[in-house]
């Protein structure tokens, strides 16, 4: 039984089908009709106009956005446990070509304007200090909890007034707007975001991710960017199909409601173990490693999350059988 | 009727098939059993160990590739117009952080020992003048004319005398294996190849190529540096899958053969006109802008490549009435 | 008799007294007086409002101005034979993070207005080919011939059509407006020069080259970037004084004028030899083997440039004595 | 009055008599006598086979090292306040193409076996996670403390045992060798440091620093990087001289103890606000802003480091009333 990533979750059917239903001749790269239909589909979704990209990852859809935003002789703000810093192997200062990530501190791997404030303070204004350009946020965060549209807004603010540009990493932006009821627009483009790495392949997709810009004028550059970076796909149409059909009839959010629901059932079980709200889909426990032996022998997949703690992490195909026995494996410990 | 790309053809049949085979929970990245397999079935097709890696793109292999047999102060030997120095938007230059293109001339896109002695004896050896490091070439070219094993042993030869390291951009290995008969083996590892990528999109993949290792030490920087660039996949399975299917019964080599056969069936009614030798599954020929119009009012779809000239581009499945649609049209010009 | 680099020469005397001048306590980096008066002189002697740098090479110089004018996935237009290009160790590349050299032919290492609209009107305007984004022409070229105004002005309008930035390595400019006459003026910024590396350490300086911004907006990120490339020196004085001392009287010119006169002296010598015209200080001959060991072992000192060519280089030094036997020897060949 | 930094101060007047010394014609770049003389005079100094080479800065020397010892997807670990983190601009992001810097804690800026060991093991060992490939220490640090032999020889032998390579910044080694008594080998290569910073600017030099490698086999790659970053000078004599002049009678050890002297001549002053034992030729002062302002008035420079500290720097041409005054002026507040 499988809590060990969302990444690790099957392609959902609707994905399989608009994938046979775009395998036939088009045009290649990104010149096809299912592409052509991605900035139609996301600036309606959105409410504004966007540019919208496919890519393949989640590190490509970051990392294109922040070499983009930001000067190789510049520096990127993001938390200390921001997944551009601690899981994508330094590929912020391969695509920026030698950028600075200055690491902010911050409960559940969220920042405030105030840790913001902060860091920017701390930089002497001056040729010898790298100076700051973009803010980095990620919505849901890597420990599960949610920013919302406010807080979103804050940050943007402060961004606009410090000249900073704002990029979202929304691996489980879904997630986020399944919890929080809010709009994509205000959680996004009317908060500030200039940039968004929209995730889908932890949510039913096989293999597409998306690269919004809300910042419109940075569409040529990401086009050639994505190109050099041996990200364009010459049959681009496979991508593009993906993510439409889980823009069609908001599956992408009934997939997010699902993998949410999932995870929130298996919090009463967990409630004197939790490390951190659970907002989204991911549940970080205090398990003794006696405890974590236990769930494992009992069949339960998860990782260690750091001494003493684990990481639970729901999918949309969640089998609600798989989490009423964990719930049950987690009250007998 | 389309005879622009074979990036443009559809994904067989089976590939599809593979992919909702695989359409099932499991390890993240390349963690799965399907990816576990690549290995493996490479180094049977090459009769050889190597180290086999699914990439979603031709450039991402052919860079990754260079990156690590290229330090960024170094040069890459290719013909003027290989791929990675006309259509891949400067990745050599990113993924190697800076390391030089030193063109070299040749018909057809071929590179001869000759071409490659003088371009390394035109360079001064001193710490002024960029020092070569690499030779890579492409199997068949990017004129559709094939490398024979003797050719490639040949290179490979001055390549070990000269210190250089051999990589082949098989973007489209399997129609130059088609036309040779002449073993992967052959081609490859046994004339001194030590880095390859090997096409599967172009002959009905769907977005998976791999990079094959000869020299497997290269590996773990391979693994590094293929993350680094956001082209480790978070569900790699699919991609391994689609390798295995276009591997399993030797499907990419028939449908190699189907694509050079359609490449063939065409050589007769363009004799005249043609620019290179036919031997895999392009076509270039003369044609005058009034012809190129007519044959488009036809129906016929094909890119221009320089003045008054055309070319023409078969896949593994192209519908013989069209081809023969097309060898009629050109015969009435 | 040293005639193979005018980077060989002594320092002026008056750069030497310059340095003891200002061998006192100051505030370290650019932060003292003499950096403070730079930007005044070059803008005293361009006639128009400039920002100057120093630097320590022309290398750097070069760099770090194309490093600002081209992003890392665009093109630089240059000489096939152009220093950037042969003899800057793949410092483009470096700097700029991985943009592409795009080489011109032309007599003399001149570019014209039709190889430039040539080289342009060969790169197809979509993602898959490197734009380009700069021109870098050479005066006086690495052959020793002259950009006038006029050439360069028909350049700098070609570049303004084109959306290309206009970058002149200038480290024989000097030299080059000795010859022609031509104000600075006339054969920079008037003609559309945005950035200039104007050399002083062949011409008398000891370790001190100019980067000259006419483009001031420039000004920020060059700052920085010469910072991040280790070329902010702690004791920038030294190098400022250097500079200011060439200025002072136009002792720069001075010497370029000896230098220049010095070639001239040999060229009645070398008329039946010469490749190229004779238009700065450099002499390009046409010597067979045995004559360039008949030249050596007389005790002149100078580089061979290809087979059967020798290049002669005079400096501001050089003494007229040496002069006198090289042109006699060369005539007695 | 000043005490802001040593990069302040005058060059040594051998230093200058050196450089008018070496104003003669000689071989381009590095290829003169002077420069031929460093290998052989370091090696020397060290009691062992070293290869030296000038450059200008101190960034120059660091980063050139870095981007030797840190392949472009690894990362440098060094102290939160090391100059390379803090003073460089990015420059080691820029020279290695985009390593990662690991950022340690310390007091003093001070580094241990224990904080390495820590960093190290929070590493994930796979392939999301930047790996380390080199430790580099300051010695003096940035706070005016030095290592000991056997502090260098601890961190060195874990370095072995991690497979870390070990770099030391030693703007300020002078320094440390003059406060610690112990010898250069000791304190370098005899501890298992692999290439040092070697400072000369900051102590009597005029613009030239040494990079020194006890891994002679670096060399070839350190020569070619340092021109394809500009730091090859086309004299480089004018370098050579004035490190060779400060070699001479060990004139940089009695720079070093003069400056270490003229601090010490503070310490009894300061000692109630002292952060920081006195090892070098820094102090660090708690000082209110308004005795800062009491200092300044009365002639004295100085920089704030951090609020309610200021920074004392003494250098090896220190005057002694000056330093009198100053200690007055301290006891006075």
């Amino acid at each position: 039984m499988r809590f060990f990533s969302d990444n690790a979750a099957a392609a959902h059917p609707k994905v399989l089908e608009a994938i046979a239903a775009a395998n036939q001749v088009d045009t290649a790269y990104d010149g096809d009709e299912w592409s052509a239909r991605l900035d139609g589909a996301f600036s309606d979704l959105f409410g504004t106009e966007v540019r919208a990209f496919w890519v393949t990852t989640g590190t490509a859809a970051n990392c294109l956005a922040l070499a983009t935003l930001c000067p190789p002789y510049r520096a990127i703000l993001c938390h200390r446990d921001a997944h551009i810093e601690v899981d994508e192997a330094g590929a912020p200062g391969f695509f920026t070509g030698g950028a600075k990530l200055v690491l902010l501190e911050g409960d559940g791997a969220k920042v405030t304007p105030g840790t913001v404030t902060a860091a920017c303070d701390a930089i002497r204004d001056d040729v010898h200090q790298v100076q700051p350009a973009v803010l980095s946020i990620t919505n849901a965060t890597e420990y599960g909890l949610v920013y919302r549209a406010a807080e979103v807004t804050a940050l943007g603010n402060l961004c606009r007034q410090r000249g900073l540009r704002l990029h979202m990493d929304g691996a489980r932006l879904a997630n986020a707007v399944a919890t929080t009821g809010e709009s994509l627009a205000d959680l996004t483009w009317r908060a500030g975001v200039e940039a968004l790495s929209f995730g889908f392949v932890k949510n039913g997709g096989l293999n597409a991710e998306a690269l919004i810009l809300f910042d419109t004028e940075l569409a040529d550059e990401i086009e050639v960017r994505r190109k050099r970076a041996g990200h364009l796909l010459s049959k681009g149409r496979y991508l593009a199909a993906q993510i439409l059909a889980l823009l069609d009839g908001d599956l992408w959010l009934e997939n997010a409601q699902a993998a949410n629901a999932a995870a929130q059932s298996l919090v009463e079980a967990a409630s004197g173990r939790l490390i951190y709200r659970v907002e989204a889909n991911e549940l970080f426990l205090k398990v003794s490693p006696d405890e974590a032996a236990q769930l494992r022998s009992a069949g339960f997949e998860f990782n260690e999350w750091g001494p003493g703690q684990i990481r639970l992490v729901t999918s949309w195909d969640q089998q609600s059988a798989d989490r009423d026995r964990l719930a049950a494996a987690i009250r007998a410990l």
